[in-house]
């Protein structure tokens, strides 16, 4: 009996607070520090761009990886057909992003993340969990 | 003459992307996650409210430090007077939160993140790296 | 040029070392620490297994998004159709496990696991990658 | 009447152990870092000088953050007029010594420190919650 | 009484699962991002691999003092008189791995971690408590 | 050559700044909150007195393994006998501590610290290395 009131407890929890803006931030930044690494020549300013390019790049993933699986449903998966398709191509581009220090690979992650957050405000679910609905 | 260069440089990078939506989005989560502890009779289910909003809280005050050292300048804590006290009041409410499973310390807690942010987009370096501005 | 060579130099580190050893192994914690919670009376203990239940979770959360989308190709994808189903099954099992103390939870998500070694090991690419092949 | 108790109680946990020994040690290895780069021409361990660089300066950055908002009350904030512009001065500084290669950045950062040190030091609470006092 | 219970129970949950996989798999990683290390041209590879080396030797180090201190009790020490000496040793060579980027450390690391996974097959802890024994 | 250079400039770089105050001060905070989670009857501040002494146990742990394998050398292990079953106890009682609520194995922790102590004062290295030497 009490597995039953956890499991939807949990769902509850679970389901507090959703928005892809944290994927988003994150994605800017790996953007960001790829463009001004190739701005500088500064090999200490290199140095921190990467640096800071590959833990931004891993944090996307995170976000990404909750989104996918804690806010998106089963349903969800069969309403929009190409969601799983459409994550592992954020995701794995996330990888791409943090790979290469070519800007245009940020940008590729940035747009994904922006093809997901167009889903993401479809769903009843982003009316009340989301915090930064598109204006 | 290369500190020069790495100076500016950096101050570039650290000046990146910067938004309260992720200190807010936490915040967020930390007042939900005292509310559903409160709703909720099950052993399971809030001990593990507890222990995400103790990770919430944590990456609330990270957020806010790095709002408070990275993005605001002294010449914004000369312009906003009462910028200081108003960080040492979120960063500090964020630990009342972590302590308290009251919801109302949560909502302070949002409350003074909500200042914070009026005063970030009234700068001009907001308007270059916030990514989430008020509509 | 350097992006080429870039690019597949670091496809090259990518791939460095993958085993689902390193899933499975934290879904046994998982399973393991739900049993030890159930079996035990004492608030200390139940307390920490709960802590370690979690934390090991998120750690097979993390490892699965690695497979998912660091090893496996979108080759592999055409060639295993429903890999991508898997995946979200065995992720999102991975957080059912983390909010529930019944160790069948855990024992779901552990099968899902098998599953996917299953298939990893069907793979040209695991045989130069991975540690613990089936006996 | 359970939050009262909370609020005490939590007041007591936060205030168990504190002291600027903490953010010294990882300030010491900030400096020494940055010279150890500076007098080497090996590109491996020039690398691993920034990364353990940039490490030690946040962990500098979370210390002094739980000293300013956990450890310091709303009382010393007026007692000691300066303690917010302190500390403001001391966390940027930190990312100052995280952004350069520079040694004298590292020491600013060290001098700060010992500057909040001596405050920390004048204060009643520190007498039962310090541990390596001034000898 | 209470803490009586309490520390068999925790014995108990301590030894849920130990398989000296996760210390090789790591270790396997440091190998080969020394070896790519060393085969590439390319600066921004050659930053990652140092960078993925220096976490994953750090991984290691964590997995073996583990395996150390929570495994292997008193009585199993006394049993396999050089079992401290040997993990004093991989233990530093983890160290050694993360500051060379010569794969020959790497290989050395691997070759302790053999030796202790070959005594923690002898032992009737193991039995119960590894997931990958050797085929 | 180069690695020559590398494990000379490396062996520096390691031994940059050590100091045994830093498990000290987290083993107090282990001692402190066991102290407090028999004084309290509040579960939510009790449950986070056992979340909190969980995360000072691990750092405890993390900080006596970097002193064994980092700060001591083979020498010093011939010279001080039982240093790695001192060490072995330390970490082993740091996860007795970590397991437990009772404010004696926290207890036990820092008088095996204080003993590691000793040992650390009495080595040149320390002298150069260490912060907070005995006064």
């Amino acid at each position: 009996m009490r597995q039953v009131i956890v499991a939807h407890a949990h769902c509850d929890l679970y389901c507090g607070v959703y928005d892809p803006a944290q994927a988003k931030i994150e994605a800017m930044s790996v953007l960001k520090s790829a463009q001004k690494y190739q701005d500088s020549n500064d090999e200490v300013f290199r140095d921190r761009a990467l640096l800071i390019k590959e833990e931004r790049a891993e944090l996307v993933k995170h976000h990404l990886s909750v989104l996918w699986t804690d806010f998106f449903t089963a349903d969800h998966r069969k309403e929009f057909e190409d969601l799983d398709d459409l994550f592992w191509r954020a995701i794995h581009q996330a990888g791409e992003a943090k790979k290469s220090a070519d800007p245009a690979e940020g940008q590729k992650l940035v747009d994904l993340i922006d093809e997901i957050a167009d889903i993401f405000w479809q769903t009843e679910k982003a009316k009340d969990m989301g915090v930064y609905p598109p204006s």
